[in-house]
């Protein structure tokens, strides 16, 4: 086993953990609690604050409690996004991680809610944390920056207005560097700015989320040709069958893991300019091995 | 003219600037940028942020650019409200404000990413404004806690769960509580927290907040009973045609009118408090003439 799996061992039940009680404390209509639970706690790797957790164990060596209710508050911002993504005006997805989508479930109206909620409740998670003022500040306003109209909604749009066209290699890693990539960016920064790494260490954090964000956009698309629904989840070849904008779509399946490939190099390379400051990166670069090839 | 005619003369082209120019300035693609900007433009009264800056000119003798700035994020939040309230699955409506709602212009897609949009952004903006950092946080985590699961969203919640059922009166008073109730006692505290108010004063601007949202709510029920298309530029007599769960439909339309009388007359006891530790009560006020009987 090595360290990413024994960390990923460790740290998901204590995320899941953090998220259920922050949910089960807010004093509100269980209607709406359950709601938020369902898509809280129906499973996912919890990607995004074990990257930022990574980060921190990187630098600091050890993980504080706060520093773990920082990174939660992300996964609420990313479940809403799913919650939404999911609805029949959006994508009109009947499965996720196996199990019906939240309006599936719970109707339209209240998962519409369910995600508004989650999405409000993050920053109020992240405005009480105990953790020094200047740091909270900073970390809301780049998680509503990345989660925002520049950000993740700005390549959701992209991703609905692409739907009756025919993009461009470049149009499509625009949107998907807003739609997947500026969630995982913050992902890193975050744990960066919460060990006060330097200016320098913090270009090399986004480098590196801007890089494994763009893969794993690419990698999604790959699995979605060379996958099965057992192994997914989730519905496959939904892509094709839409038209979807896709990296195997424009680039032809080998092309596709080419272009993975290559992504991977940079991402390395922001890992090597960390490693130069005198980071750790070796539990970090493990979360490269997320892409079997 | 009295005061606030003159103070909401001044400061709603104000408010509407300072919005439209935080949104033109998002570096996102016009799609969805329109779609933000057409509801923030499409009117209103701009109640809320009046509210917040009433108090800090109350308090302070004059409204800074900051606290201005500070005021507007809340408007983004209750705009948003709006716009997946109107939403199909939740009261599907056509009108609002005498204009097309946002999903009759943009789609049901657009309008929900409109609305997470603004909803993130308001967090984003408060984050980013130049004022000491502790305020910056009590007013995020305040305005979170009013428009999240424990508030605002609650009282949609429950708005959605008694359309089936016939409420009693404290029923339907605690879905008022938090659907409309929540956002204008922040309203009213945010003006306090911006002016460093004792918690003597906090309390009893969020007593005010909360009357003057019960009294708010009771009012718009009367005018659904009383008033025209054309005075209100929404649909009228919608409450009764959906069955809905109203003040008249309750007390009939002469108890409903003695509610509101003994509504605004604890809001008048409030004011009375803050008074009492000195403020000039007189601007506040005058928002109570709002209620026209």
């Amino acid at each position: 086993m090595n360290n990413l799996s024994q960390f990923m061992q460790e740290y998901q039940p204590l995320i899941e953990k953090e998220m259920v009680q922050y949910l089960e404390a807010l004093d509100c209509r269980p209607e709406i609690k359950d709601a938020m639970l369902y898509s809280i706690t129906a499973g996912g790797k919890r990607l995004r604050p074990l990257l930022t957790l990574a980060v921190v164990q990187s630098f600091q060596g050890e993980i504080q409690a706060n520093e773990l209710k920082a990174a939660c508050a992300l996964e609420f911002i990313h479940t809403y996004s799913l919650i939404h993504d999911d609805l029949p005006e959006m994508d009109n997805d009947d499965l996720r991680r196996g199990k019906p989508t939240n309006h599936k479930v719970f109707g339209q109206a209240m998962a519409v809610l369910a995600g508004d909620g989650l999405l409000t409740t993050a920053f109020e998670w992240l405005a009480q944390i105990k953790l020094p003022a200047e740091i909270k500040l900073q970390l809301i306003a780049n998680l509503a920056q990345a989660a925002g109209p520049a950000g993740m909604i700005n390549g959701q749009v992209g991703d609905i207005l692409g739907e009756q066209l025919k993009l461009t290699l470049t149009e499509l890693a625009a949107v998907h560097h807003d739609k997947t990539g500026a969630l995982l960016v913050y992902a890193c920064e975050a744990g960066g700015i919460l060990s006060q790494a330097t200016a320098q260490q913090n270009q090399a954090l986004r480098a590196f989320g801007q890089a494994f964000g763009l893969a794993f956009q690419i990698y999604d698309d790959i699995l979605d040709v060379v996958g099965t629904q057992a192994e997914l989840g989730k519905a496959v070849q939904k892509d094709a069958d839409h038209a979807k904008n896709t990296y195997p779509g424009i680039l032809g399946l080998k092309g596709a893991y080419q272009a993975l490939e290559e992504t991977l190099q940079a991402a390395q390379q922001a890992l090597n300019q960390l490693a130069q400051t005198g980071l750790d990166i070796q539990l970090i670069s493990e979360f490269l091995k997320y892409f079997k090839m």
